[in-house]
């Protein structure tokens, strides 16, 4: 056994400080599986003074120093956000040193900068633990379906809004008394605006995207909504037509005329109850791929916490490690397909709207009109009469966004319709 | 773009056409993915008039001397069974070429022989396709996973068992009616007793246990029960306990107090409907795998086909071919832990258990007292009555598998006892 492989680690919150112990437990079965001892060499944190877990002598708030120190091979980032991260591992990469991250903000905001600095360096950039935790994603994305045509990713990727939106259903509750139930259980952060504005979702997105159709996809790419404005009465219509609803991450390459183009969304969306992504509960996450050749996959874990995440970031250490080993870095993500990012006004989706409609003679007639006159064609419609007034439930079949959209505007108009009680976009019918 | 990169393939059935056809169709992606274009250099088959869609001056029946030219980089071999395979893929490392496999048979017999040659020879030896046809898992479980700790992977991975046990469910059939249909649409081969005895499954849970216990392990090593014994009975029991029965690849690290151990089995079990296992049908196959941090993990997708393989088949090529670029192979799998095979008599499994008693006072005791003396402790039994005669149904809890089989054994020597209806162990049950 050759000298170790020094690593420095930036950040040590619940996921460093899981990869730490990790190291520690594992050290024998990460020195026979990468062919050299793993050593940790520092760890950089702001406040030295609030982990007495770590040995004094490696502490040190000098992160810069600690990623170009000559003693340093690999390092590993779990400090999330743009800034300081950035800076440091693209210092650390101009360092000649590898880096695994857990960072998705980063990575969807910045990622070919980052890959074509780690390109120009010879070194590894990974980050298998940005999306969906310890399940192994971007690996296949990237390497096992290198020779396939990916089509399709549609995930559950965000647990705290999985819970919410799980909360709501089971309970009746409206969005802002399941978030609340959530932040008291620790479930969602005291700002929980990352979650359920769909941010943390985008991130994912776009890096599945990224990966899966070969074109630099960011954040700013994704068309973002998210759970705050699902209502009670959307999860119910969604259980009267056996769906419920989930907050989707939607990746798919979009066939045209003028050549393929990529669609990136996030919102939340009804789905059937028999489809396999209904019964993702809780703080799981699971993404179904959907590719020419291998048809389709899905693939399913915990989405966060320190563990799982911190499971993910040391297979990328080893892989690192024992590209370092053998001397050559692994190949990076590639780009070159370029594919132009298509706005959601143009991209099909399917709506599900509700109608409180005077129960008057012509009515279905006038808001069938409605949908006709946008270009909209109707799957099915259910017409509950109570009284003098009646209740229209419409599923739409596929038609672009922006036709769709136009429709319920529309309707707002129509004189007859009192009220627009539920619209929200459903994924998965056949 | 440099020269090509020329690929040997062995072999041209139903995966080795799609994985000409794909190659032909995917040619700019690769290229692009690769940094290199790949070209078709031969194609080896016994009989080349039985190929008129390949081109005439590829087809050879010279397979030794394909996979030795000069002008050959890679070689995709999707022959199956042991030889010529062996003696073509250990040709080809031999000279240096970098080998993609499909075949399980061989890899489970002699993965450890082959793995040693292609690291003597520094290239690659790569066969995701092997297991589960599309799933992304050898390369999850070797890269994805490389830093934590593996306990088990359950998995069904033979379609054509599962599709039979599905029929024999929906309609009550027995195992030979289920199989005849199953053999008439085409779903089992005329010679179905590598599918139905279990010995595919068998050979793909060595290579899943060779990967996640980081030991060396064979078909030998595998305790290995088919599905021909399973009886309508059987199957109607499994539905009255809320189960379901399923053909499972098994494979577990058992703690002990002299080290751990591995245990690998594939044989019939009932598994409560409610395990996502319960739901997968037809041609899906689905493994599901728990790991001390990661926690749960299921990969799920199409088991078998042409294009499902093919897929695999490219993924393993593009990163082989990376890494020939590269001027690098990969790491291989590992096999430092050398972990000893726990035999199925040691294993603890539960049973489930139906008796056709006399309905005479003190028969539960007397049936209660043949488990107790054996150790083995029951979970739950449950006695219908019917004329002078009972059902008894018992689950146990865990118990070495050698004493379940002994109290069955000494519950056939019970007069109360009339018959021993139905045996299977239970999986999945908390």
């Amino acid at each position: 056994m050759t000298a170790p492989l020094r690593v420095a680690l930036l950040g040590c919150g619940t996921v460093g400080g899981a990869v730490l112990r990790l190291l520690d437990e594992q050290a024998a079965d990460l020195a026979a599986r990468i062919g050299r001892p793993v050593q940790v060499a520092g760890v950089a944190v702001r406040r030295p003074d609030r982990h007495p877990e770590v040995p004094a002598d490696l502490l040190t708030t000098d992160a810069v120093g600690l990623v170009t120190r000559d003693d340093v091979d690999l390092v590993v980032e779990v400090i999330g956000g743009i800034e300081p991260a950035r800076s440091l591992i693209l210092a650390a990469v101009e360092a000649g040193k590898s880096v695994v991250s857990a960072n998705k903000a980063l990575l969807a905001e910045d990622g070919v900068a980052l890959h074509a600095a780690a390109a120009k360096a010879g070194v590894d950039l990974y980050y298998e633990a940005s999306v969906a935790g310890a399940i192994p994603l971007l690996r296949p994305l990237r390497e096992s379906l290198a020779g396939d045509q990916i089509r399709r990713v549609v995930g559950i990727v965000n647990g705290t809004t999985n819970y919410i939106l799980s909360r709501m259903a089971e309970t009746g509750a409206g969005f802002s008394e399941a978030l609340a139930e959530a932040t008291e259980l620790g479930y969602a952060e005291a700002d929980p605006t990352a979650d359920v504005d769909g941010f943390d979702a985008a991130a994912k997105a776009a890096i599945l995207a990224s990966l899966s159709f070969h074109t630099a996809v960011t954040a700013a790419d994704v068309h973002r909504e998210g759970i705050s404005a699902v209502s009670a009465t959307d999860v119910a219509r969604a259980a009267e037509i056996g769906c419920t609803v989930k907050l989707l991450a939607i990746c798919e390459r979009v066939p045209g005329e003028e050549g393929d183009t990529v669609a990136v969304r996030v919102h939340p969306a009804m789905i059937p109850t028999s489809h396999p992504l209904a019964a993702v509960g809780g703080a799981f996450n699971a993404v179904f791929v959907e590719a020419e050749a291998a048809g389709q996959l899905m693939f399913y874990g915990q989405g966060a916490g320190g563990e799982p995440t911190a499971s993910a970031v040391l297979g990328d250490l080893v892989a690192v490690a024992r590209n370092r080993v053998a001397g050559a870095a692994g190949a990076g993500p590639t780009a070159y397909a370029e594919l132009p990012a298509r706005p959601i006004a143009e991209t099909p989706t399917r709506y599900h709207v509700s109608l409180d409609v005077a129960d008057v003679p012509g009515v279905l007639a006038t808001v069938a009109t409605a949908f006709a006159e946008h270009g909209v064609s109707i799957a099915t419609v259910r017409q509950d009469g109570h009284g003098d007034a009646a209740t229209l439930v419409i599923v739409t079949h596929s038609a672009p966004d922006a036709a769709l959209s136009s429709t319920i505007a529309a309707l707002r108009e129509v004189p007859a319709v009192r009220g627009v009680t539920s619209v929200l976009r459903v994924e998965g019918l056949s």
